[in-house]
């Protein structure tokens, strides 16, 4: 095969007209298939089904009743749960709702309107915050951003995490507050943050006193190909560089057990525990305990989380085999996208040629086949070279996600001949 | 029997010399009992343990699949289920998480860093907001507003609820933004606010545009004596006024299935649905859907949840019956304190003579009776007379209770006997 930026205008024409028969082949099949979210499939769901049937006898945990009112922190051992998984110490724990995301907004809306624990001043009372959002990233965490009208500074991803020559320049700015991360199986591309990685980040020294690293650790259990390997831990690294309360870590069994329906939580320094707490106490009484119950009865320790990740890895794996064997053959072979193939998480990044992102996505759209948004991947929807997108394989069955793929490779090919011959 | 305060003061003493001695041996029994918070009894909570239990099918309400995530404003049957509950129609609804307090908190939250829809500006961005706050009430909501740093401004309670006229007056004021209130039953006295005072509230025409009704509905469908009655609808009676934006309602399950693993929600006019939903899906992709379906499951409908009210009300009554017993018998004859006998909620509001709520507060303290902290009821916990308490029945046991009850009764002819006897 050749690489298509190599061939004629005559050559690409030809090309051309035969992936227009395809496309137009595809389109008239009707289809409507999503590979828009990272959505766990039903058979996923299912695994944990037994959780919600279960007795749970007198419902008393570590002694406390469950089902009133009180214990604001989480169970004792719905810590512990949490501890063993993020590598972490039970009183660094804090457990709250159905989702890590709530948490993460929770945070950085009280760095508004209260100011965090070395906040000198609310950031509501700031002109101008400024955010780190490595590039190609999470949308929800830009939307948590730019809800609160933060200025977001792009950092490039490298294969071994964010480029931290440039987070490390950029923290000198006094207005630069914190930065996203997804340090495992990174949301889109599914890097592991390398181990010097982590040491930079926890080693940064920033102008602002309240600089926060929001640590997403979605996908810290969720290795589709190979064992659990834990990454070194973030809270303890950060303390030890002197930096105690310099991030926030999250973690929820939302793509453990059920999305909206598991149990989230963070992980910090006990001082900034201590300080969110006394913050949440106003918010509320105390999150679901049943449900932090349910999980500690179903799973019981770290050993009893990782056995049933292997149950989702043998469902997910194939999914994304499917996914990396097209672009192996249909994509790869003519030079026209790059990606990465993650062996965990829920997403793959396809890189398509400059400017023809949109054009992809608008193609799949009209053939049905849904992926997310173009440029959602990058703060304010604005991907500056149009390239990146992403593609989720979790929620849509076998038959149908090799449907999709077919439709997704078919549409780079249109856009990227779209391109190439019009240069 | 003669009110104490016509007695000479010879007679208070040899009156304290026996009190003092039923005190001390009070005191002598060491009891642990709590009467402090609206906590449910454990066999309260027993009256919802087959909701946790049964079978949910398919995990399909409404089409909906409830494992996974989306549906940002709560499945369809429990919106309708709550829209019942408050009279009001299903797209007036939003379901939460597990506790309407975290709503309220999120609306004003979303108030300082967004504004709410008819804000000029964030009240962040303003030098003073000023709260109406109806006294005696609840401490969480003075909590809310003292977090946030508000100015609270007490409005004295009358028999039909806030005393409307200085209501009027007060919002006046553009920096008067908004009220906290108990519309049924209220925290603590148990007042039902009347029709009249319902649609002079609808009615108000406040300086603020963005003026808002907290309406904490709490204890919606709580009565323990009598039927179910509907309380006249504030979203419509706003609307009717043309004031369609100004009300909050809020309501959960807390105290119909269970504290901390119910369903709350929140209920408004349509427009302030959509404004809160744009703000809210930063903030989160759903809440807990599988919790609204058991809740949908369990109750079906308004005629479900008042049949399970009325069990409910079986087991408050006796409760409520040996509170306003031991009060009638043990302190009304004297003339030393006062109390309304609610048909419904959580507590019973207890005026003793001005400068007692504290003393009687430490003695029961020091006889092993926990009560809630006075000065509680009002703001930034000063009760300006010292005289209101709060009395919790719901979560000890019978029997404990009516210890607690003779210890409370001794501890307040104490606390005036001491008064009375160095005026």
């Amino acid at each position: 095969m050749t690489f298509w930026n190599s061939l004629s205008k005559e050559q690409l024409k030809e090309l051309y007209s035969s992936t227009l028969k395809e496309y137009e082949a595809c389109k008239g099949k009707g289809l409507k298939l999503d590979m828009s979210r990272g959505k766990p499939g039903s058979d996923q769901l299912d695994l944990s089904n037994d959780m919600l049937s279960m007795s749970l006898d007198t419902f008393k945990c570590d002694g406390v009743e469950t089902r009133n009112y009180g214990v604001l922190e989480g169970l004792e051992s719905c810590r512990e749960l949490f501890a063993q998984i993020l590598g972490v110490q039970a009183d660094q724990v804090f457990i709250g709702g159905n989702a890590s995301l709530n948490l993460m907004y929770d945070v950085i809306a009280k760095a508004y309107t209260h100011g965090l624990k070395n906040s000198p001043a609310p950031w509501a009372k700031l002109d101008k915050v400024k955010f780190l959002c490595p590039v190609p990233g999470y949308d929800r965490h830009f939307t948590i951003s730019s809800t609160f009208g933060m200025e977001m500074i792009n950092i490039p991803m490298t294969e071994d995490g964010p480029d931290m020559d440039r987070v490390e320049e950029a923290v000198k700015d006094p207005l630069v507050k914190g930065i996203w991360c997804v340090p495992k199986f990174s949301n889109p591309q599914g890097i592991v943050y390398s181990g010097a990685t982590i040491e930079r980040m926890a080693a940064l020294k920033p102008a602002a006193p309240d600089f926060t690293i929001m640590w997403d650790n979605a996908y810290v259990v969720h290795e589709f190909e190979g064992e659990f390997v834990p990454l070194p831990d973030i809270v303890s690294a950060c303390a030890k560089a002197g930096n105690p309360d310099m991030v926030y870590e999250f973690a929820s069994t939302s793509k453990i057990t059920f999305p909206g329906a598991g149990v989230g939580a963070f992980a910090s320094s006990v001082g900034n525990i201590e300080y969110m707490k006394k913050l949440i106490s106003a918010q509320t009484i105390g999150y679901d305990k049943i449900n932090q119950y349910r999980h500690v009865r179903y799973f019981g320790n770290l050993d009893g989380i990782l056995e049933h990740m292997r149950k989702h890895a043998k469902i997910m794996r194939p999914k994304f085999d499917i996914v990396i064997k097209y672009l192996d053959e249909r994509v790869a072979p003519f030079g026209i996208a790059s990606y990465h193939c993650p062996k965990g998480g829920y997403f793959v990044s396809l890189e398509t040629m400059p400017g023809c992102a949109k054009r992809t996505h608008a193609l799949a759209k009209d053939a049905g086949v849904t992926l997310t948004g173009a440029g959602a991947t990058y703060p304010n929807g604005k991907d500056p070279l149009d390239s990146n997108l992403r593609i989720a394989p979790s929620f849509p069955p076998v038959q149908e996600l090799e449907m999709a793929m077919d439709v997704l490779c078919t549409c780079v090919k249109m856009a990227s001949l779209e391109k190439l011959i019009n240069e």
